[in-house]
């Protein structure tokens, strides 16, 4: 959290939709271009479930945000003409409140005594921001992953809010093969000593598990044939006498995602929001997707779906907008061809950025 | 292993590919049916990375074998008709000498005072079983999964044995992706305390490690698409206390799969078999797998592949089937629509067996 990172407090307490309250809860985030007087030009961004707020560089923290070039003056998200907000979710260790953040009643870190957190409280945490700053009607909610899956709940719990929504890489509700996915990193970082049930001292204690768990992600989250164009079966050039230290460079290049996220990321945060996504299921509301997004108020709506990602197939962003069609949005599906999987909507900016432009001017 | 289990001599000292050497190594193999008087009838299959020689039931063993519903009388491997063989790899802890052995020395496990083995070994381990049955051209030699790369190997250093071969699900050489999951599970396993740095005492002691590379084996031989078809989000009918325990029935799969696999293998034997698959590469054999395939000798092959595997996409069986017709040999190249991914050659019999039995039938 930087200079740049603004704070939005929730009701307090603040119920979460399983149980529970959470006294004195904040949200972080962080905002870029000017609301205009009629608070009309505010486009907020949810994000995966990693990312802090900090989706681009600004006059208070020049540091390169998770989206660079999507924001920022005459880029997609122009802050010459839109207000734009990113949101850190409820539950996660960047700024909002989460496992990490000191108990009221203590002091020490919440850990396993925070209150289940779903989708749904992410959602709500996020739109207490846009009201924190006087915006009743969003231009566009818009996020990918778990945060499509976000953007789904606020039109569903918030919907004057949430006329136009952009949805992307994620699902209405997560396929069984993403929640074996999912579980098993959960199980991972469980299975790390350091983990002690939760009574870690500090994340660096369970940074083996950790680290495990983020190779599995990062092996998923692009394609295979990204993975083999990219490394094919290319070598290290030298190995240690360990006899099964790495000896590919896929190896070696996952070694290092795993050496930059662990410590650097709360495990218990991880395993909340990790479970929040098997969770989500829009069909909970009225026992189909459908009737879920019929209890949205969705005008237009944008759903992007990338070929090559095997944990949210482009069938589940089918679904998403067949069923947003039949509740009455105009819709446009984007089926692209990226290589990149999952993670394309972070690096095949060249396919995603014009179809979000073209959906924002037609608004 | 049971009174069904034969075992053939390997030379001793056995020289492995990488080196180091083994002392009155054996491999173990099951047989059905009878060797003819010229002594041509014989097929012979290797195995994918777990199966023990028992690939079906028998007079000396009667319990259901991996292969069951393909081997016997009037079966597609049939027994009144062929001798089939199936033999346990070298490295494996069913039967044949691997890391789990006792070290002639002093009689405790080898563990990784083992030799590193490669699919070249397991190859030459095949083949000696075949020699010391006294044949010298087997009918027919077929693997799948690591049992088609060993099935290639046996066609390279083995030609005038090997004329017609049957590859399934395999490659010629591991892609990324392959190598980048089995990286991890060797990692998952060796982060359990109890591995030891290979010094455990029993295999029980490494269950967790085992059990969580085995899950997320059992998770990627299937397709996202059999997983959803399967389970979709059918949650289990109670949870118990602990609030990260399964919740969805693939959980609980996963689960059970685990703890049938946890104990049941030798963890250094799977360590050694998942490196080996990463190891082998057919292009070594002259710069190309083309290069390769023309070391062989190889008269009809028949290479299938199944369009949902992540593991061993399609594309790579096709490079097989390619780089062999380059080399002469007549090729029946078959992508089979099964939806069980990886392990469709297990259960989609009936997309398997007619083809392999139009492929002896032509021989």
């Amino acid at each position: 959290m930087t200079g740049a990172t603004l704070y939005a407090a929730l009701p307090s307490p603040f119920h979460p939709l399983r149980g529970g309250e959470l006294k004195g809860a904040i949200v972080a985030f962080e905002t870029w271009g000017t609301l205009n007087a009629t608070r009309d030009n505010a486009i907020l961004i949810v994000t995966g479930m990693s990312p802090s707020a900090h989706a681009a560089s600004g006059p208070l923290d020049r540091s390169p945000g998770w989206w660079e070039p999507m924001i920022g003056r005459g880029r997609t998200l122009d802050s010459d003409r839109y207000f734009v907000i990113c949101v850190n979710s409820l539950g996660s260790c960047k700024g909002s409140t989460g496992p990490a953040s000191p108990h009221p009643d203590d002091g020490e870190p919440y850990r396993l005594r925070f209150p289940a957190i779903t989708i749904e409280d992410i959602a709500d945490g996020a739109a207490q921001v846009a009201s924190s700053l006087g915006i009743t009607r969003l231009c566009a909610v818009m996020g990918p992953s778990m945060g499509g899956m976000t953007t789904l709940a606020m039109a569903l719990r918030h919907p004057p809010l949430c006329p136009n929504i952009v949805v992307m890489s994620c699902a209405a509700r997560s396929g069984a093969f993403a929640i074996a996915l999912r579980s098993l990193q959960r199980q991972i970082v469980r299975a790390d000593p350091g983990w002690n049930g939760g009574n870690y001292q500090h994340s660096m204690d369970v940074a083996s598990g950790m680290g495990l768990a983020r190779k599995l992600g990062v092996a998923t989250y692009r394609s295979p044939q990204e993975w083999r164009e990219r490394f094919g079966r290319a070598r290290l050039p030298e190995r240690d006498a360990d006899p099964f230290a790495s000896e590919f460079q896929i190896e070696s290049y996952l070694d290092a995602h795993a050496r930059r996220w662990a410590g650097g990321f709360d495990p218990a945060s991880y395993l909340y929001l990790s479970r929040a996504m098997d969770w989500f299921d829009l069909a909970d509301y009225g026992g189909s997707v459908e009737a879920g997004c019929q209890q949205m108020a969705v005008e237009q709506a944008l759903v992007i779906g990338v070929a090559s990602d095997i944990l949210f197939p482009v069938e589940q962003q089918e679904e998403i907008a067949e069923a947003l069609a039949a509740a009455g949005a105009r819709v446009d599906f984007q089926s692209l061809p990226s290589i990149q999987g999952h993670d394309a909507f972070l690096v095949d900016i060249p396919r995603f950025a014009p179809v979000i432009s073209r959906f924002l001017d037609g608004l």
